[in-house]
């Protein structure tokens, strides 16, 4: 951010009074702008022994397999988000189930929130986002290409849960590996 | 949102290509602005039959009673954030519990997140953003001039989950209500 949204000067990054972090600020109009961590909004979509995977179509990741999770939009709940982009990704309307589980993941200020879902129709199919959308028993699932940290920790947990029949809903931070300064 | 605060140009809202959203685009150096919903992270601090509130020193609300609750910043997870804005607006440092409600409030782009807290210390007192800070029974709580929908509720369910000792993971959404056009 270099830029004041509201009048166009540069901004400074500074302490504001009454805060005690870095800000941007615009010193000619007065505006502070603050940058917080987004919500990712997403669903563990089941059916029987399976659950739906989508190949990513977009970066970062790009073709790896990965849960249909996507940025919490204005306006919505975190389910409505969650099954907003459940049917971006898979382009299949699922049953939504209870939140299951909550990553935070401090260092990209990002807060992931899963819920449950059941697919209930057999018309998930790619979208723009995914290249290929499949379902998966625990045996079959790609555990060597998956895109993100959380998803082989959220489906272990989640084929753990099955064979107890109970699913409690799991927080955890995952930590990012720091790149090594070159 | 009316300049770009990457190059300062001013942005248009329009729909990016492969989006179906108005977005804040700059046609000069080809940034998309996307907001979305915060995190407000906070908890409700127990101890015995107690809660502690606060009256808040601040506006919106200033005077009326509410939970230690505020923005979740960059770089915390959710039960940290909760944990400083606790002490922000106490001065005491809570022992944290689970994560015990969820407010979608999608009206105004927030999503509530409360962790349950133990007070373990007596040294509580009004902050900078609080002008009381105050133990009360249920009998005691001050319901006609709480700051907030989410407060009444978040306290009701407790102490009604008190009672069978058992405070599973609320979530809810509140519709707030609309302002009539004049």
């Amino acid at each position: 951010m270099k830029y004041c949204s509201n009048c166009g000067n540069t901004v400074e990054k500074k302490i504001p009074e009454d805060d005690n972090r870095l800000r941007h600020c615009c010193d000619s109009c007065g505006s502070i702008h603050y940058l917080n961590p987004k919500v990712i909004a997403g669903t563990l979509p089941f059916i029987g022994d399976k659950v739906l995977l989508c190949k990513r179509a977009i970066k970062p990741r790009y073709g790896l397999w990965t849960l249909p999770a996507g940025f919490l939009e204005n306006g919505e709940t975190v389910a409505q988000g969650a099954f907003r982009e459940t049917e971006e990704e898979t382009d299949t309307q699922v049953k939504m189930g209870h939140l299951y589980a909550i990553f935070d993941i401090p260092q990209i200020y990002q807060v992931y929130m899963l819920h449950l879902s059941e697919v209930v129709n057999d018309d998930f199919k790619p979208t723009s986002e995914s290249l290929e959308v499949k379902l998966f028993t625990e045996e079959e699932i790609p555990w060597d290409d998956l895109a993100f940290p959380f998803v082989p920790t959220v489906l272990k947990n989640y084929f753990k849960d099955k064979e107890k029949g109970e699913f409690p809903l799991r927080t955890q931070t995952i930590e990012r590996p720091v790149k090594p300064i070159s």
